[in-house]
């Protein structure tokens, strides 16, 4: 009998079921074609059909632009940390960078260390980042200004994006990409590792306006160029197909639930009844400002470390797992994904009361 | 009812068909833990055992001496082009490399478009790529020697490898690990893409001398220096998982055939029927000087363009797939990685004597 428990990781984090089933359906034989999906040429047919309609599906359901160009790259946010400013920062020019958490920490030493010029201009550092700043001064000579949307360990989310005018905006969106609905025509390029609410790790989402692909200087590494890599459609070397293929099925999968939107409407939903369940405890205590709370990460905390730690080891018994918090941070948070089904949410929920009742 | 073809695909590959069937199993649920391998945590416990096994299993099976790191990064080969002189050539330093065909190329392209010193110590270019140099002088100042073990597109291989002395032999074996017994401690660093022998494409496996990892300079990107990925164990950030846990289950295959041993008896059998079958042909003509031949890739030519296009055509009929020859060279190409059972070349020699008998 197939078991599965409520799956509240960070990431790799829940796929829907459906999904899976189909992969395991398809996995030694896909579609009677005889072979598996991981053992396809990346440049036969089958596999071409399946990358271009991964790539039309997130263009149709994120509703991006004409001149905009998809590209699947490998080595996950932590490359794009560098091949952003290796690509979009020339030699007398500087990026602006707001740092909202540990991983816009990690964008910004990447482009310390490449020794590229750069400013932040704003921070949430003071109140160890559980809001997202929304004043700040950007320099109008700024190459790109570079935001992370949501911030995982730290429960934190752009509720709207802030318009930067001809300054380039650069987002990753590695941990809310397709939970809300976004204008894609704000940002020149947005980058995501799948594996939060887009598939397995190890394949990485960019969506670059085709004039930031111009700007990729020759004497990088071809794998780290945009432009080359982009301008062979994902194809200049073998590209994770697996990985793919389970993108396309996830973007399926939110296209019959009704697109981004009706997902958003879910997520909403699945967020105010955790944060419901927070707010009304005198148990529970959400770490986030109320206006910068995100729709993905839930951090909360009980009245001390032990309960913490109990709560953590009792959840597991509930079959509710992976909601420990960051080991950066402590605490407890539950990341309650796309694929993360309303059950999951009511089953956390269900088992907090309980346990605040006991405990309490 | 699981149709299975006779697959000679360059890459991404057949995988032994036990593996599939053991991924597709657990799939859903691994293990009855209640989620799929794509869901978990990099950091939890199940996967760091998976990750930490695949590792074992290489050093086992390969005889990876003391000394050695196995690190598992993204980008494939491709990357590690530009990755090994980033990181092992400094700044009054120079490299050798041999050019024994397309990706020996690439990797020489790469070197040049870094701006790093090196010299191509020997090519077979003149013969179009038909053998294996075996003459050439190294340079005793050079930080390594670099070579493509085997090369997918003429069909050629290292019989034997030269002794470098103290100069760091540096190996691309994306098209041969692990099909055919070498002594490790012969190389300072070896590198492979998953997707020939070893698992899906979307993960790379580097082997790599401790002393080595030391020279990663600190100003490249993070995601690039083999020290750090290194040093952090391959989890600097979120690895490919899945294809991760799939090079440790067709370890675990060749580990249950006996071995890389085991594996290279039978690759010398099955290149064997598939080479007697050209050699003692008149319609069938290969194209590699004898000792030069792959044990891997097996390229030959027919009478005619036209007979092989029927050829290609006619084979599929026969679910023999994947032997057109490289768009490069044309051709028929049979690629018979470690997964090929000998069954399939067995069908593809009966297929050839028919296809003669009807059209010589």
């Amino acid at each position: 009998m197939v078991r599965r428990i409520h799956n509240f990781s960070a990431g790799p984090a829940a796929l829907p079921l459906s999904v899976l089933q189909e992969v395991q359906q398809d996995l030694v034989d896909y579609k009677g074609e005889g072979l598996s999906v991981m053992e396809m040429s990346h440049r036969g047919k089958t596999f071409d059909g399946i990358i271009v309609e991964a790539q039309n599906l997130l263009k149709e359901l994120m509703g991006i632009p004409d001149g905009y160009k998809v590209i699947f790259m490998q080595g996950g946010a932590s490359l794009q940390f560098a091949t952003v400013p290796m690509n979009l920062l020339g030699e007398n020019e500087f990026a602006d960078y707001i740092n909202t958490g540990a991983w816009s920490k990690k964008a910004i030493a990447e482009v310390k260390k490449l020794g590229k010029a750069h400013n932040v201009i704003a921070s949430s550092e003071d109140k160890n980042f559980n809001y997202i700043p929304t004043e700040f001064n950007l320099d109008k000579a700024a190459s790109y200004l570079h935001i992370t949307s949501n911030n995982t360990i730290f429960g934190t989310q752009w509720q709207s994006f802030p318009d930067t005018g001809t300054i380039p905006l650069v987002c990753d969106m590695s941990s809310d990409i397709n939970s809300h609905v976004v204008d894609v025509s704000k940002f020149a390029m947005i980058y995501a590792g799948a594996q939060k609410n887009m598939g397995p790790s190890g394949v990485t989402i960019v969506i670059m306006r085709d004039d930031m692909l111009e700007k990729s200087p020759a004497n990088i590494p071809t794998m780290c160029s945009y432009k080359i890599i982009g301008g062979k459609d994902s194809m200049y070397n073998t590209p994770p197909t697996f990985g793919i293929y389970i993108i396309k099925l996830v973007l399926e999968w939110m296209k019959s639930l009704g697109g981004v939107a009706a997902v958003e409407k879910i997520n909403r939903d699945k967020a105010a009844i955790l944060y419901d369940a927070i707010d009304s405890s005198g148990f529970y205590r959400g770490t986030v400002e109320v206006n910068s709370r995100s729709l993905m990460n839930v951090p909360f905390r009980l009245p001390s470390e032990e309960l913490e730690k109990k709560f953590v080891a009792e959840a597991l018994k509930h079959d509710i797992s992976g909601v420990k918090g960051h080991r950066s941070v402590g605490g407890i948070r539950a990341s309650i994904y796309n694929a993360v089904p309303k059950e999951s949410i009511q089953a956390l929920v269900d088992f907090m009361k309980e346990f605040e009742r006991t405990n309490g």
